[in-house]
């Protein structure tokens, strides 16, 4: 517990969500309150930037444009996907990073991410400590696919969870509207764990949404999909699927790497490699003559802040202002997260985890909320993501789009 | 000039919309005024559910349930695609159309939608008339391609337009935040005309959107687009690029069917396309080593009523209304549509066009919108544009996720 005197450092990294700049929000407006922190600054492109020394100096920054970071979606101070390699193994961009927490005598260090980005929180925090820098390193969570280790929900989560819901409904409206048959299959993102997938329930329990849902928890059978989609098809001249874009054979073997034994490859030796669904698309065209669409909620699922969860964009808000309360109190090498209060009423508080537990574990969708064939969310897991989407939070809008955010970005020196 | 008493029919057709239930709420708040409509009602699935006499009894609607027509994409009542014969070469469908009018004592009819709608609704008009039957025939226009002739914009456009631009400036955050490479490419609807891939420069002049936009106004030359790709990836590291589904090489070849030579057929003989903006990314794949997506903005761009333009569901709900009092007034044969008053100011008025002269033309964009190399829109178009996207409409949210209108679709007898 050391009360430190210095520089604060955010930095944002991995894939981007509606929120990831509500917790920038937060801190650095928190960071703002505190005689201990002598200057605030983001890191460009997250750990890159830190071993680059390219640190933006925030408080030249206009208020205003902080503020409306709460409605901008993406990191506005750039991401990264570098992964640093264990210290024992080569601490040559160890070494750096402490340089530049020297140079600018950074006693505070935040990185808002998910599981890669709390292990490369957690091995920052322990090389500068065992090198005898005393520096306080708190991650902050973030990720739309809520697979974070011991917290309730990942804010970015929800807000994903609340587009992919709505933008369910809206086109089951539009995928049923004619008097023609036809199937639609939406592939959401998800790699190992079916969470984002599994909101558009909420579209079906609501009577507009997918018919049937496959998660990556579930082992994928082809002919067993096939079969659920000819019944629906025949009973409604219609069917609506939902698959998470990780949904894996019992080999564990992707599905979209069924696409592989067809793909040609680029000139640069890389595979073309189709998405889910649009092989399930194809190959369901073999077998039922209809009209077809597949459909990509792509990127717009994670940065469409324009509906975002009021609820996910205050909470983030507010773990941004805990982390820095936590920093300054003389916590190190801890994740803040939100944990649900027991009980009908969503209530929450923000805790505290250790780094190291955070790091790479991945939680999965408990066995309740998948019906017993596999291929539906229950009815369970509305009481879980129904309040985490309530509320709806946007931009500034101004002539008719929305005003983000505009950092001037001056390098701090 | 015919003041007729009798039953109101409306119906809708073609693809959908955000605000084609607008016009429907406008046409049936407005029937329930007029002693002269005796009875209000609503065609399933179009001109197919005239066809088949299956007609909603739209007096037996909850009122609170057709205001809620107002933020509920997609055709409430279903839509078709059913293209009339001519009834110089075939009447059997307009005597069975005849009967339906007859049997309900149809004295009003209205058809909302496109271009091939306006042809129907005309069609109809002239039989029935021919016939010695007075109905008076009115078409709403409706279509996100807004190609109509005559009118400033149809009704649909501009909040496909507002999704399209603030989708753009939302997925410009998402894919230029990391600090490696990326080409990304998305796909916008327009077979003919590039009035929604348009939409996208107002993301780009709001200083997030894509760098290169092509229409199918221009002809597409792939080396020229190879050339402009790379040229702007080599200054950014990043490019985004938009374009309508419907882009042509000079000879007329849609740039999707260029895909068709490696494409297979299915089990039923059809040939599995891609999209255009799935063959532009295998193209540019061989050319230059990155990171690609590619995005296609599919049904959500015309049914994302979460997003709809204020001044869009407003103008299709007064073209309702303007439809039945136009029609009561005796008027028939016509479409009403809005017309902008000269000046910097945002003012129009609906006016009255011959249905004859709106079925089956196309407006395309004009060539002051588009820049001399074929690859930007001009800044011209925002004076256009921008008013019609101005202000947020959206449906009641329950429980973080729209409430839609649930019409209990009882039938006439």
């Amino acid at each position: 517990m050391k009360k430190l005197k210095g520089s604060l450092l955010f930095a944002q990294s991995g894939g981007p969500t509606s929120v990831i700049n509500a917790s920038a929000c937060g801190v650095f407006e928190e960071a703002f309150k505190h005689s201990e922190i002598t200057q605030v600054l983001g890191a460009a492109h997250g750990v890159v930037g830190i071993l680059n020394d390219e640190l933006y100096d925030i408080g030249k920054e206009d208020p205003a444009e902080i503020r409306r970071l709460l409605g901008t979606p993406s990191s506005a101070l750039g991401s990264c996907r570098y992964k640093l390699k264990d210290y024992k193994v080569d601490e040559t961009d160890y070494l750096k990073i402490l340089e530049t927490f020297k140079k600018h005598n950074v006693r505070y260090f935040f990185y808002n991410g998910g599981n890669d980005s709390m292990d490369t929180c957690n091995k920052i925090g322990e090389f500068v400590n065992a090198h005898g820098y005393e520096c306080n390193v708190i991650g902050v969570p973030k990720t739309i696919d809520n697979d974070l280790y011991g917290i309730d929900h990942c804010p970015g989560y929800a807000s994903a969870a609340k587009y992919i819901a709505t933008t369910c409904m809206e086109i089951d409206l539009d995928a049923r509207v004619f008097d023609k048959g036809m199937i639609t299959v939406i592939e959401i993102m998800g790699r190992h764990a079916g969470w984002l997938t599994a909101a558009s329930a909420v579209a079906t329990y609501a009577g507009h949404g997918p018919d049937l849902i496959y998660v990556p928890e579930v082992n994928f059978d082809l002919d067993k999909f096939t079969k659920d989609v000819e019944e629906i098809y025949k009973k409604n001249g219609k069917c609506i699927v939902a698959v998470s874009e990780g949904i894996h054979d019992a080999e564990g073997k992707f599905i979209a790497e069924y696409a592989v034994a067809n793909a040609k490859k680029d000139a640069f030796g890389h595979v073309q490699l189709g998405g889910v669904a649009s092989y399930l698309v194809s190959h369901l065209r073999n077998i039922i003559d209809t009209k077809y669409r597949f459909i990509e909620f792509s990127l717009m699922q994670r940065c469409a802040s324009h509906i975002a969860s009021k609820v996910d964009v205050e909470e983030a808000y507010a773990e941004g202002c805990a982390a820095v309360k936590a920093a300054v109190e003389g916590k190190s090498n801890i994740m803040v997260g939100v944990v649900r209060k027991p009980g009908a009423k969503y209530e929450t508080t923000i805790e505290e985890f250790p780094l190291s537990a955070c790091a790479n574990t991945e939680k999965m969708l408990p066995a309740e909320y998948i019906n017993e064939e596999g291929n539906m969310i229950t009815k369970a897991f509305l009481d879980y993501v129904t309040p985490l989407i309530e509320g709806e939070h946007s931009p500034e809008f101004v002539n008719g789009i929305p005003r983000f955010a505009e950092l001037k970005k001056i390098l701090a020196e």
